[in-house]
């Protein structure tokens, strides 16, 4: 259930958001100076309508993972100076993700793949599905797969059943590879942690069913796809990623699916590789991306 | 007024829409074939839902100029038996379209520039702008320039005055390149021939004011310009061409502007060359484009 | 061994190369038209350099199984007046394709996967790689799979082998899905049919060994990925698709390879599409492809 | 001769290399923090291969045109410190940029336009061409215009007249916007500034003349443009920025030099603005961009 690459087990992750004052990126570069952490990545972003400030630093610290609780207990003068959120993160940690599918498996099949190949930083405790053929997309991987059958009579049911399941292998993740469900306003609160969904269409643009019949009818010129955070309102939470492909009149409905396949692939792909690196931070209703 | 490339005086374009039935494609290339036509160009889809068939032909014939009206009187049966909406154009004889403008200026900078250029098959009779400033962008190019003003109060008048010039100047095709007043349904009736419009986002997305503003606060990871058709209904006529370019937290809403400005030069000149060349046709409320 | 999808058993396409003369058209489509074809799809080209004629035609034709004979007889005539290289063929027969890999299995798995899901019009009698580590990959697809060592003194054994399985499995097209033995010109013409491969740079730029690290150290702020037929010259054969991604100074060879890898699955995946649906006629060193 | 964009006179850029070494952000940051810089952009790299740092510092200060000497005496000793190269510039200043042009001006063109909407930040002292045409398109936008010919046996001469003409007005960035000459190494070493390029192929494929038609003949299915800084090797200087667009078998060289205008006029003007804005810094051959 690990990914096969080998993280450095010294590389941390600082994230930090607050009001932009003066001092605060000198504050933060002395404290990682007087560390002894080499910096490999840093960016940072100040919002010019509300003045608000985002911050990504990763570093190498020899002996991180005894130095953790020292370095977080003398990171927290600066951040109560500037009163900030913050989180560190060791990227030798990888999130525990749980991925979600129905029917159709072309995301999730990427999703595996690329984890196989050590490009998504995650653990995998488990694959839900509530359509049995996912089953056999799982296998070669090697983890742990569930049915979770969901009717209109038993969907209640079915989101204690997987929240019960998420919290037992302490999820930190759900990815939505094609889940056909929504999700109800309490499972998403009850889970309580980030959930990426794959929407298939240039959002804001064809929110709800069949986006691909819509965008047909509507005789656009290109697809595209969105990777975003689960709110309760319907595929209006944060973007993470799009992207698009270019369609012609002699593309039918069928054809855009298919297009739109590779389309979703890529742009989930990239908003979860994104998530698990820590390189999303939440403005409101919106990301800033350090990628 | 006439543009400076000088096509070839024989070449005509035949287009076609008819339901599809045994024996179409056939019987307009024989027909081709017996009028000595050498077919430089010829594009034709069927359109699965309803069974539209399209048709592009283009073709050099020697002395078109004496022979068209033959030409039609021969293509007559033909079009009968099929029950065919078409139409023959020369090449050589360019549309004639009227340019309206407002203040901002680039995407009617970038138009006259290909026209200059003669990567636009047109005559421009004349230039209109509800703003004086256009005057100036106008006049390198020797093109006759109305200033005509629009106000809450005077819409209506403004609207037959527009009519009158437009219909004055015999004009064949109307360019939108950002002109920021709503023109009404009548307006539209009364002229009669197409409108080409370039809205500012990437549509259904974002309909009606301020698209960049309405994009930024969406927070979405691509901004958009779409090209369609005017009808009675805002944004929401035939699309003719659409493209993207990517952003990021880093952009305003000032950068969407500035980096939409090329998008929309992009998109609007694209669709302006594709009708002039008669490339576009419409079904229903999409489009149809030989490119 | 077959793809699961069902193609119509009465769809024939007709590929025609020829002289550009006046006629051919309207002789094709007559032909068409008496046999009774329902014609789906027709594309045509003329080169304007040396006036060559291409045309595509794709019809469905009742009882075509039966009739295929008849049919090329009838259509003998038309071809010997223009003097045509023709071939008709069925859709309901798809190709006979093999694949060649080595340890880098990306393209096999897209190619492999794509198949599963229809997308790919081809039977795969075998899959055959220099490394071991492949048969795991195909495994799951149920495909025979031959593990081929090659060195360097038993290349040409080697080639001799794999000309030997090919003709055994009555191969129509090979597929380099990064196999990274270069095969010599006498396999080549031994073999006698098509072969794509899928190079990882933007061709011609950064032709033979490691174009990544070649890239790297241009400091392009593109990669790309180029698919083509093989002939005896290396990374010089007809280019059927190529397509690029953006990169920046953050990125390293080993992003490049990271990234690079989507562009080559995605370049490779429509080469072979194309290929298997008779889209790509060969002019000369370069490819028609009617998309 | 100065754009009409009005820019924060207190603000500036502080461009940055040296060797990566422990405390280099904290220095920087602190002494942006001591000296009441409100930093508004701040971005940096390490390249792997050899742990050169780079850093871009874009900040605001209250009277920075009274303060500037002052600020660089008190970075004189951090500066030293490090060991670092190291520039510091007012965006208030803009650079004083000379265009060169030939007989195609679709390059010149884009630049003065986007010049007048202030998306340049530069002064234009002079605009010199080779060819008389180009003085039509600068009038309308009133700078001086010189006109410089050039012939085989008048090369050398030339090329010491605009020599002198670029030192009599200081020019601090040449941009060769399709000049068709070849500067020798003598002149590029004896101005001693940057000179911007761009080249209408995706270098490094198809280096020196008549790209479009290489690009024909090899059959590429993308074409594309480099801006890069001229070096004596022909087309082998760092690249600034690239682009491409899909190009098919319907398109002859004449289809190839159309789309690729609007290629090279995006490519040359996103690098020409990105190094106005000190946004590109060298490292050997290549470019860091911060974009």
């Amino acid at each position: 259930m690990h990914p096969p690459s080998q993280p450095n087990p010294n590389r941390a992750r600082l994230l930090i958001s607050c009001e932009d004052r003066p001092g605060v990126v000198a504050a933060v570069s002395q404290f990682a100076y007087e560390q002894g952490a080499n910096v490999v990545d840093a960016d940072q972003h100040t919002e010019p309508d509300d003045l608000r400030f985002f911050m990504r630093l990763e570093f190498d610290l020899p002996e991180l993972p005894d130095r953790l609780s020292a370095l977080e207990r003398a990171f927290l003068p600066v951040a109560e100076r500037f009163d900030m959120q913050w989180q560190l993160t060791r990227a030798a940690r990888p999130k525990r993700m749980a991925l979600l599918a129905s029917k159709q498996d072309h995301c999730l099949q990427e999703l595996l793949w690329l984890w196989k190949k050590g490009e998504l930083e995650a653990q995998i405790p488990l694959v839900v599905s509530n359509h049995p053929d996912a089953r056999e997309v799982v296998a070669p991987f090697g983890l742990p797969f569930h049915h979770l059958p969901v009717s209109k009579d038993t969907k209640a049911e079915a989101e204690a059943s997987l929240l019960t399941l998420l919290r037992e292998h302490q999820v930190e993740l759900v990815v939505l590879a094609r889940y056909m469900q929504i999700l109800s306003a309490d499972f998403i609160s009850g889970f309580g942690h980030p959930i990426i969904n794959i929407h298939h269409s240039f959002l804001p643009a064809f929110i709800g069913a069949n986006p691909y019949a819509q965008a047909h009818d509507r005789g656009v010129k290109l697809i595209g796809a969105t990777a975003h955070y689960v709110t309760a309102e319907l595929d209006a939470g944060p973007i993470i990623e799009q992207d698009v492909h270019r369609v012609g009149h002699r593309d039918a409905v069928a054809d855009l699916v298919r297009i739109g396949r590779r389309v979703e692939r890529t742009v989930l792909s990239r908003a979860v590789a994104w998530h698990l690196e820590d390189r999303v931070l939440l403005h409101g209703n919106k990301t800033v991306v350090f990628s």
